[in-house]
Order: structure tokens, then C-alpha cells, then sequence
């Protein structure tokens, strides 16, 4: 029986794990995966992820991919891995791919979504997915500042000292805030994105948003490509990985 | 300067609590509140709810009162006891009352609400929050069982062993089920409760709708005052304190 490779789609609540990669100590995301499929395959399984989120970061779409020799049907797939997880990852959707799909390489469109909230309207049962603020600009004015984001760009105002990538150069195909129930949700689109990015954006939108001529500095603040310009790394908890698009 | 009563409106995420009493050992709603009270006034204080939650069981409209000898503005209130409290709790509302009001005592109408969802949608981000179905009743079904509930009655059917009421008579005022975007809720209005009743009552429904003749056999359920005929005890954490009226 040859291998057969199979595509998971994730939701988890990051509250819980330091983060998706496999660490020598610590909860992760890919640790307890993996430690769920060896127990269901009786034998290791690596599995490779879409994207790497960091430590408290949330996932509702998250994709990874693994090879497995166990007669299964697809149908039954879902079911099957989520009876080897603990309750706070889930598969979504389960299918069989092609041998050569890859979750990381093959990733056209990388969707986060990040959860902003009215500090005045503190909600004990969503405290650990969103951020609280204090004063929440307008959403045009949000909107005016991360216009500048689109397109393709070396974002390196955007990252964190530890960023390994060797070129910062993106490409963001939207970025937007609207409101959501009670939430102000940014949504951004883009290949791929830098260490820390999108974390670093919003705390650079919430920055600059309330001055006078905002915009302008958030675009000055992109193009100088220099990280003090930008604001403070918004919070783990208010992010959420939304959707990987092959 | 006297000491004025002051009236909370208490949101709390029950998952981390032994409940709301006060307990030797165990972190609970009362001691953890108690204790944010007693580093605010520098002396011990003492306090009152409308309801006492079980463990696990949360609250969005939960009251209690207290006594206060500081010198602080009606309107500074609850940011003031907010600051003495962990994320898992927030003050909603607080105001100064009668010296003679009593949260429990004075309370007039008790309102819970229930929540379910459907066993094959499951959400890590709502796990906490609601109890899943696996064969979700219709909603028709559900409120035919429920009916029979409404008036005075001996609900001596749907508490446990160790209910410390002398009478087992309460008055319920309405129960009905609906949707609430994905959840189907269970939202009853009474003048007080049996203990963990409300928890019994779901899991009977939960075990009588989806039979042929079950709103009768529900109905006789209630009336027989055996508990052997009660289904499971729904689990603690679909369960919200939702509010008190005086």
C-alpha cells in the first residue's frame, strides 16, 4: 500500500501553545498534532503547516499537509484525526491531495484576521480573542493608513529584530477594517507575510491613526523601512491565521 | 461616615472557579471578589450574591451587594472594583442602593440561560460556552417538552440528592428554546431555582423531544417527582447566569 497525502484544514485556540513549531519543551500546535497522528498511525508522522503562528496566536483555517499508510476513507478522515486531538485543535475539513501538494511552498494567499475591541466594553468570554482599546480610531481613518500597504513592498518597518527571511519584500493584495458585531476586524491578505507583521501593522495603524495627517506618517513610517517608526507589536491573542488559498 | 450598599452586575467566565461560594480550598467567584474588596478597603468584606453558581457554571447578569465605608463617586465605581479583579470577572453595573436591599433576598425574577450546539460544528473558540448535541431536537419538539414546566409546581424531579430546599415548589415563569445564530438556548425565567434544576431540565428534555409523545412523557416526568425519570444532568458549562430583576 503506498502513502497517501492528506490536507488538513485547522482551527485552534493558540491560548494554550507556545506557538505551531515543534519545541523541546512546551506545548505547540505541531507537537500535539503529531503526537496525535503517531498515536492513531502507531508510528511518527511529521506534518508541515501553511504558516508558523507564533504563541498565542489563533487559527480558523490553517492548512497542513502529512503522508499516511493507513487504509482510510476520506469521508472518515476528519473524524478519524480529531479522535487523537485534544479540545482545543479541530480539523475542519480532511482530503486526500496530490503527492506533490506541499502546505508551505504551494500557498498562494495567506488570509489573518485581527480582533480588535472597545476596552469600555470589556466581555470576560472573549478576552483571550481580541484586543482591548482604548480609544478606537474611525474606521476610515484605519482604513486611510493601511491603504498605503497594498501592493508589493519591502516591509521591513514591519518586522521583528529576529526575522530571518532574507528579502522583506511582499506583496499584500488587501487590507481592510470593518466592523464585526461588537468587534473592529482588520483582515489583510498577502502571500506571505514577515515575522511578526501584521501584529506590528496594527499596532502601527493604531499609532497613527488618531493624528492629524495619520495616513501620511503610517505611508512615510512603510517606505523608510525603519522599525522604530513603527508602534507597538499588537497582542498574540487578537490574531487569527483565516485562510490559505493553492 | 456611614457605610452605603452598594448593588454589582457580575460577568464571570465560571471555567476557572469552584463556583460562586466561598470554599476552604479552591479558587471561587465569592473569594476571589471577597478578596479584590478586601485589598481595596484594607479590611475584610463580606458579600452577598442573588444566586450561588455552580462550579463551572457562568454568569452574565449575576448580582450581589456589599457594604462600603469608602468615600468614592457612584460613577467610579466599577472601574474601581475592576481594578481589583482578575480577567475572568468584570463588574457590568454598580450603583449605591438602599441601605436595606439584599441581592438574594429581594430578588424577584431569575433569569438562566442554556446553551447548545451542534456536536459535528464544533468551535475550539466557543468549547467553554455551550454543550454539544450530537441529534439536535427540533426546536418544536423542545418547546412542546418545556410547556408543562411553566406555572407553580413540585420540581422535585429535576434536582439532586443534595438539594437543601425544605419546599421543592417554585414558580417558573416562561422557558422556551431558540436560535441565537449557530446555538439553540434554553432561556427560563423563575422566581427561584432547585439545585442544579435547570441542568436537569435540559438534559430531560434533551431525552424526552426527540421521542414520539415526549412533551407527554416530559409532563410526567415533572408531575411523578422521581427523579430516576430525569435525564443527565446537562454539563455546567452551557449554563449562564443571565440576569435578576428586583
Amino acid at each position: 500500500m503506498n502513502n497517501r497525502r492528506v490536507k488538513l484544514t485547522l482551527s485552534y485556540d493558540g491560548t494554550n501553545f507556545y506557538g505551531w513549531q515543534l519545541q523541546k519543551t512546551g506545548r505547540t500546535v505541531q507537537g500535539v498534532i503529531e503526537n496525535g497522528l503517531a498515536k492513531m498511525h502507531k508510528h511518527p508522522v511529521r506534518i508541515t503547516a501553511a504558516g508558523r503562528t507564533d504563541s498565542g496566536v489563533h487559527a480558523n483555517g490553517q492548512v497542513c499537509h502529512f503522508d499516511t499508510n493507513l487504509q482510510i476513507a476520506e469521508s472518515k478522515l476528519k473524524l478519524a484525526v480529531n479522535t487523537f486531538l485534544p479540545d482545543d485543535i479541530s480539523v475542519l475539513k480532511s482530503f486526500f491531495v496530490n503527492d506533490n501538494f506541499h502546505a508551505r511552498y504551494d500557498a498562494k494567499k495567506r488570509v489573518y484576521k485581527y480582533y480588535l475591541c472597545n476596552f469600555m466594553e470589556y466581555n470576560v468570554f472573549n478576552r483571550l480573542f481580541c484586543t482591548p482599546v482604548r480609544n478606537m480610531p474611525e474606521i476610515n481613518a484605519l482604513n486611510e493608513c493601511v491603504r498605503s500597504l497594498i501592493g508589493i513592498h519591502d516591509y521591513t518597518t514591519f518586522t521583528a529584530a529576529g526575522d530571518k527571511s532574507e528579502s522583506k519584500i511582499r506583496e499584500i493584495y488587501s487590507a481592510v477594517f470593518y466592523k464585526e458585531g461588537s468587534f473592529t476586524v482588520f483582515k489583510i491578505e498577502g502571500n506571505a507575510f514577515l515575522w511578526k507583521m501584521i501584529r506590528s501593522i496594527v499596532g502601527t495603524v493604531l499609532k497613527f491613526a488618531p493624528m492629524e495627517q495619520g495616513s501620511l506618517l503610517f505611508k512615510n513610517a512603510l517606505e523608510s523601512k525603519d522599525r522604530s517608526l513603527a508602534g507597538t507589536t499588537a497582542p498574540a491573542k487578537g490574531l487569527f491565521f483565516h485562510k490559505v488559498s493553492y
